[in-house]
């Protein structure tokens, strides 16, 4: 046979070889079975809890070819399912994938995606333990993650008090920068966000911990979400969300509000976290910041009246 | 506002609501923690290995809208998964669903099929505990299921020997042949597979149990996986294929092979498994029956000779 050169000329037998050999290089000791049977096998450590999350990415939904390499589609989708397992405070157990394609897409696109996924799942140590492949009219990657987590020690959403200081990890606003300056120059994005699977494993030792979200929308978007149905409220300090050095600049020589970017920009997964008043009196952001192994930024305080204050509302610049 | 009947009318956020309001009544001990964080929380059973296994439905290629009803397409969608818990001898934990839809999609679509899964879930007590909502221009549906297994117990396709007695569940050729009468009716298909759970889970127990694996695209091809890379061929006896009552007079009326469809009709989602020689001689199918709690049939044998032999070639009558 000539050199193939689309999924229908490998057909779904070869395809799946070719990500069950990619994928093998990667088993770790929780990976019991991997891709081949009716189902992978993995073993988390005991006691622990397992924690599940589900993310899709979708052609001209989530992506476009021409903006990011196959490999950043691949390397970015895993990121921000593992994001969600930070926010738990997780380990990474492992991931499946299911990926839809039509079968003309260049064989090229699915290697980059496959080795963008498996650069990210290396680094991270998420084997990918299973999938399914099927045709579609668009590509598209549902990814499932898994992970483990010290009996009832997760993380949750619903941890947030009234009272509680707010944090932030990291820099905000910089990954929609990094999109603004990519389209402006009309060159792929090149800018990959990071997971902060250590600071959330390390925040679940941390005395007075509350709640914890990843920022995928937006600050605003996901501080509203971790409010959602609580009855309470945030009051944030603009001046203290941490920008990149010369943020401000780059925003305004593209004719963009750094504060809407920093605010609403998305895709940043960053952690926000929260800890009790007490605590976090006690606790100095330098301190907190090593702990975590990464810059800590405390940024408001969580309050009894709805709403988020302290800042203008911006929309998200990312529309799902 | 006035009734929603498109997704796009109702919007991501309360389609999520509408989503997690219907799953929460399935909520069950395993589940610490359900829809609406990062990531769900489940706690496997001490001792127990984990199973997950990921399949996809893609409109216009695994289901039409009009050749089976939303409720259908959602039960059959939930049905293909946990089938694969079955044929690793799995328990259901729980599911996730990455739904991708057009924003056109009715919403009456998008209600039947969240009812058929969760009719299906509440059957086999597999509670939805997270997902992803996506736009796309097709709807699809990839689920992931989690599973437990007794530590290191888990049914594996690699457990396969040469001499082993070859033995499926149920009957073959079913679904085919509903899909046959539906399709030559012009009607929907009501007929509904049922994972095969308590005979999985019971053949855990069995002495001298080998491999397993579900028939999703039937028998021929199903044991064509389960040989494959083993070096290991079968010797099928098709008189002892097990047929429905009156199964070859109806695929007669329709011109159809009734060998055919029951080597290669698909979608039965039986249970195909081995017993080593020795315990399969003093096992009488009755009994083996009674144990499994389904009818089983005896159809052939496992042997050092490559290839499948005993009865004729035929193609999936699947195209996925």
């Amino acid at each position: 046979m000539s050199r193939a050169s689309t999924l229908a000329d490998l057909g779904e037998g070869r395809l799946i070889d070719r990500i069950a050999r990619m994928a093998r290089r990667l088993d770790q000791p929780g990976v019991v079975l991997g891709i081949g049977d009716d189902a992978a096998i993995l073993r988390p450590r005991p006691g622990e809890d397992l924690v599940t999350s589900t993310d899709a990415m979708v052609e001209d939904v989530h992506f476009r070819w021409g903006e990011q390499s196959p490999v950043t589609v691949g390397r970015r989708a895993l990121v921000a399912n593992l994001s969600d397992l930070a926010a738990m405070g997780a380990r990474p157990l492992g991931f499946s994938l299911a990926l839809s394609a039509p079968p003309s897409l260049e064989l090229a696109r699915f290697d980059g995606v496959l080795r963008g996924l498996l650069r990210e799942a290396q680094i991270h140590r998420c084997p990918l333990v299973g999938g399914n492949l099927a045709r579609a009219t668009q590509t598209s990657l549902a990814i499932h993650v898994l992970g483990g987590v010290p009996r009832g020690r997760a993380l949750r959403r619903d941890a947030l008090r009234a009272g509680d200081r707010l944090y932030v990890t990291g820099q905000l606003g910089s990954a929609a920068l990094a999109r603004a300056v990519a389209e402006s120059e009309a060159r792929p994005i090149r800018q990959l966000p990071v997971p902060r699977l250590a600071a959330g494993r390390a925040l679940l030792a941390l005395p007075g911990r509350g709640a914890c979200i990843d920022l995928s929308d937006g600050l605003l978007a996901d501080l509203g979400h971790l409010l959602r149905g609580t009855g309470l409220g945030a009051q944030l300090e603009p001046e203290s969300l941490p920008l990149a050095p010369g943020f401000a600049r780059r925003c305004r020589a593209l004719s963009l509000d750094p504060l809407a970017l920093a605010l609403a920009g998305g895709e940043d997964y960053e952690l926000l976290f929260s800890i009790r008043a007490r605590p976090a009196a006690r606790l100095s952001v330098s301190r907190l910041a090593r702990r975590l192994g990464v810059g800590v930024s405390a940024i408001g305080t969580i309050t009894r009246e709805e709403g988020i204050a302290g800042v203008p509302r911006f929309e998200s610049f990312l529309h799902y």
